[in-house]
């Protein structure tokens, strides 16, 4: 499904989002990288999905711990996802600050899609209502209040929010679950089999070829001083710090 | 958006909603109309929405409390349907049961489109995907488990679900806020302005003339006693009881 989405102004901040299956290890990198662009000058917003706000995080409780059908699921992710895409991601994006945030839309497409079935059209078009947010910086009341009184304007200008650079911790599930056997008691998703997060790993991989401009692999398999290396030299190379802003 | 849903078949039992702006009256005929059809040898399932499951009753706390934009609103109000309808609604069908639903997805178009504005192809195209259910009766782990470790084959049969019957309980928003004045502390829609339950009644009209065949207007302004006369004449004229199954 191809999708015209129209592009007002691009935010000011800069987007990073870190992929990859459970157990990659991406979450142990994301704060060393708050740190790190810290004392380059960066403001940086941690955040996760789903989650990021209280309504958000009470969804992600459903999702990781309630049985539910695999529509119902990414229903929840997306209206997690539209939530702190309004109220964390776009405010934090147009204070100039650098966002990290660990799982974004490419995991609906991994977990959802490759690894649980449902179809490429159904994610794209969540994709896209879900990213095209109100070209209204400054005004979040307008696009979060509980009681809109006045029905938006359907030819209201919108921008389109991805992220500028996404981190995909590229492993075998084998190593991964490896690891997460010492590491906790698994929830939902990481109680699924093998066979589930090699198609999960699969539905990364044919992202990141789709999207090679913007996600950049991760041998996850490496020491972890190595993967580090990797993380820092795809971001340096992307933006030239200290410099200033990020764009 | 014009959607062709594969019709497999239809359930055996009988589906009947109940629709109107807040204030209109119709939770309180629900329960007498259920009493009337178990009376005449049905089986009986009252149910509502948001809700009806435990995973969709805390979507409609949140729905119904919690500030949200109208996108975030209507993926969980479909979330939601998506998880009643197959635990509770088609299997209840599928038993031969009439099920009585205070409210479906009329409301959303009536709630979050006419008086949101969330546009009419978002609405369908959310309609079109969670009302088609996999054909497959007796067997809800399958459409609901937690660890679906096999995708769903592409080309799997569905079923197109809706009421069989929506009873449209109009009224004007005056008369509405009058009763509701009196009756309870109003939540995040009862809270709304003249002029929103203005657009969704207009929502509901249009409904009703869009789908004549489906959709019965009651005169919700008229005393109780006359009201569940329109109730059960729309009932009985379509079902004529008692004579075992309504379908």
């Amino acid at each position: 499904m191809t999708i015209r989405t129209p592009m007002i102004e691009t935010p000011r901040g800069c987007f990073i989002s870190f992929e990859g299956i459970d157990g990659a290890g991406k979450s142990t990198h994301i704060e060393p990288l708050a740190q790190w662009l810290r004392e380059r000058g960066q403001t940086v917003v941690v955040t996760r999905e789903p989650g990021g706000t209280p309504l958000a995080e009470a969804l992600r409780s459903m999702v990781l711990h309630d049985a539910m059908d695999t529509l119902t699921e990414a229903l929840l992710v997306f209206a997690a996802r539209r939530d702190h895409l309004l109220r964390v991601i776009v405010p934090a994006l147009d204070r100039g600050a650098v966002v990290l945030c660990d799982r974004f839309t490419d995991a609906s497409f991994a977990y959802q899609g490759a690894g649980r079935g449902l179809s490429d059209d159904m994610l794209t078009q969540l994709e896209h209502w879900v990213q095209s947010v109100p070209d209204t910086p400054g005004d979040p009341a307008r696009a979060t209040g509980g009681a809109a009184s006045e029905p938006k304007a359907a030819s209201e200008a919108q921008r389109w929010i991805e992220p500028d650079l996404t981190l995909w911790f590229d492993i075998t599930p084998e190593q991964a679950a490896e690891r997460l056997a010492r590491a906790r008691t698994p929830d939902r998703f990481e109680a699924e089999t093998l066979g589930f997060f090699e198609r999960v790993r699969l539905g990364y991989a044919r992202r990141a070829q789709a999207a090679a401009g913007r996600i950049v692999r991760v041998d996850a398999a490496q020491p972890p001083e190595l993967v580090w290396h990797q993380v820092t030299e795809a971001v340096a190379s992307r933006w030239p710090l200290p410099s200033g802003r990020c764009k």
